[in-house]
């Protein structure tokens, strides 16, 4: 294991801040961040990736730093025989450099071209494809290349984009709102509001940052919600961040037994939705939406084919907003790797509706066990993060 | 409103530090801390109040300053002409000092006969029979009397007596422990163990401070449990306190239909039981239990007359441990104070049991609503302490 010095640490913290301003707009791709700093410890560059197609972290950075790469031969200023302003430099990213030619040439060329001293990543690329060939690339021109600084930061931030990689899943997380008591809504339907406003602008901020918002026909018939992201109810700084992204998350309804119509307010704000059944639904015709039809699995669209095709239209992270049968047939089926809970402070009673529906438990053992990654007061609910243990 | 200088607010939060050593054994008093500092700001004495029948906190600090107070002339020390060391001293009592002789004769004179110079009370008695006597008294015999300094902590440590004060009702807190999704037990009554173990530790510790533990015929049935605190579990300082209160906290079992018998394990371990039912019940006659037969309020035992009675016997503090059925008529009668719940992090689904029965509310604003006081993280779970909005 390589020896990190507190001035690594602290550009690499740095790279990790830039890299997080990628949140609501990296999608598909993971975020990065990244920072060059001289052998005498100046900050030359800085940059972090913004949107797919768009510049890579480690070319912004370069470009930010005075040292524009790819430019060949045609290029005057690097013609000269002057060292490029990038010589000997340290630079400090959070994922491995890209070694293959996309939508842009690969980074590492990019580094390489500008004569740096020594790459520090945090983490490796998960994609089997290329993983440690970035890596390899760079230490084939003489370059220092140090990995597994900050490490489990970096790959936490793009666990929804490293999972999908590795299981060709997306990382689903499910969010439900409701009492002390686990009720969401009373004997009568009224749930309207039980969680503060401040929570529901944070579920804003959480759609914003998700790939897709998945729900069911029957919350579309009850609620006729958009399941959108309305900008002017974001914070400042993710408005801006989220308006990179110039899309929407894509709405997904699972609606096995064609009982949707153009009608519901999402297929009429011009933003895409796509509609999983098992047949062709011709009630959607006018509506702004794709329709795949897959297979049944017992009465139900088969939901683990759904998270395959999601993964294959590159959907990283799933923002699920549904209701006790959905949510339900999601956990029971293994298919939840993250859950949101915002707890309002009032009790409801047992007549009033609950959660999630799942199969009766026979042992405690069987119960869906949670890790809890976070703890945040909204105005008077109480925001809780889990990961689901698998 | 007097001025209260940092060297008050120091010496004011020992006191109250000192009055919380009692939180376990001083029922059915409050507890009470004091502080005695010279003129020129030196500790001569502390004490606290430990036990109902015991000295009280102002004697107690008194006699470690070296003086002792009611001797009258009998004490040769104090017959002399010298002053007594508490001459001109500053007094800090968190409690307005009494002005009645009870078990202990009034510590207003005892503070006189020190010639003690100036008192600084946090909160003044709430008892409509003696409140502002004491400093009435103290005023009287020359001494500066300054109140207010750390009123609110000082009333809200003694919540539950102060209550019982004003509104001859107990301070009543139901405790609840459950899933996320509000579920006590399986479908099948498995429910052994949802919380952690820390959490049931926890429980050991506020069975501790409480002066009644409450529950119903049904968990008696379901479960027999002892219901008592267990002194080998209580942490450690907690220990020593518990055991000068020399006895365990009444259990008080509602038993409306005389469904028990002395069989149970709670009848058979020498402590004190309080069984209420609307009839005499004969199977109890081999109990170590004492019966009230009170008024029926429906198919039921008067929810609110129980309580009327455990006031009148000095219950200030209730700890309830009970089913959804027990637990949902006290909040619906509005005679729930507190609410603590544990929660583990896991789902156990709709179909396994809830947490409170409660008729069907019609309106979101007919929820019970609470305001949060405190979350602790108890192993896995997740402690929080509410009281109810009235
Ligand atoms: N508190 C909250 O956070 C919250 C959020 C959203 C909704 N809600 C409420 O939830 C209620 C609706 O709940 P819901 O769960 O019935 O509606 P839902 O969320 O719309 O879920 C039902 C959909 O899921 C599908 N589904 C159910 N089980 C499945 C399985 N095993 N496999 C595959 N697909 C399955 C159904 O398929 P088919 O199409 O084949 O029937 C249906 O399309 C509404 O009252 C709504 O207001 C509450
Ligand atoms: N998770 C937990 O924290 C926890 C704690 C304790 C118990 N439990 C479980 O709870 C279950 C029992 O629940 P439960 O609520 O049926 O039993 P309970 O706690 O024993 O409560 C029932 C008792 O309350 C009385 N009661 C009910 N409604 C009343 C009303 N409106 N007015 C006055 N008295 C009333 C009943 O009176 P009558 O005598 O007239 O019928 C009965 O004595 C057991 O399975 C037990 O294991 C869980």
């Amino acid at each position: 294991m390589p020896q990190f010095s507190a001035s690594d640490a602290k550009w690499m913290a740095l790279a990790i801040q830039l890299a997080r301003k990628g949140r609501f707009s990296t999608t598909p791709n993971p975020m990065v961040g990244c920072v060059i700093v001289s052998a005498d410890g100046v900050l030359l560059g800085k940059g972090y990736h913004q949107k797919a197609g768009q510049g890579h972290a480690e070319v912004n950075a370069l470009i930010d730093a005075g040292f524009t790469p790819h430019r060949g031969a045609a290029s005057s200023a690097q013609q000269s025989s002057e060292p490029p302003p990038t010589d000997g430099s340290t630079v400090y990213v959070t994922l491995e450099p890209c070694s293959h030619t996309g939508r842009t040439p690969p980074c590492a060329n990019a580094l390489i071209e500008a004569k740096v001293g020594r790459v520090v990543i945090a983490s490796i690329d998960t994609n089997p494809l290329v993983k440690n060939r970035g890596v390899a690339m760079l230490r084939e021109a003489g370059i220092i290349v140090e990995t597994g600084l900050m490490d489990t930061l970096a790959t936490d931030m793009n666990v929804a984009f490293n999972y999908r990689m590795q299981h060709h899943l997306p990382w689903v997380c499910v969010k439900l709102a409701c009492s002390l008591d686990g009720r969401t809504a009373l004997e009568n339907g009224k749930s309207k509001w039980i969680t503060s406003s401040e929570s529901r602008l944070d579920v804003q901020q959480e759609r914003a940052s998700a790939c897709a918002i998945l729900s069911g026909a029957d919350t579309i018939i009850a609620d006729d919600p958009q399941l959108n992201v309305r900008e002017a109810e974001l914070q400042e700084t993710t408005k801006t961040r989220f308006s990179k992204r110039q899309k929407q998350p894509l709405r997904v309804i699972i609606d096995g037994k064609n009982r949707l119509n153009s009608r519901y307010n999402l297929f009429n704000d011009g933003q895409e939705v796509l509609v999983f059944n098992t047949e062709h639904n011709p009630q959607l015709k006018e509506a702004n939406c794709q329709q795949i039809q897959l297979n049944k699995k017992g009465d139900f669209v088969d939901l683990k084919e759904v998270m395959n095709n999601l993964a294959a239209l590159q959907i990283n992270r799933i923002w699920t907003e549904a209701g006790p049968s959905l949510c339900g047939a999601l956990f029971e089926q293994g298919l939840v790797n993250e859950f949101v809970l915002y707890q309002a402070p009032m009790l409801l009673g047992n007549k009033a509706k609950g959660t999630i529906n799942i199969h009766s438990l026979t042992e405690l053992d069987d119960a869906i066990a949670l890790e809890s990654l976070e703890i945040t007061q909204l105005g008077n609910d109480l925001k809780r993060r889990f990961r689901v243990k698998s």
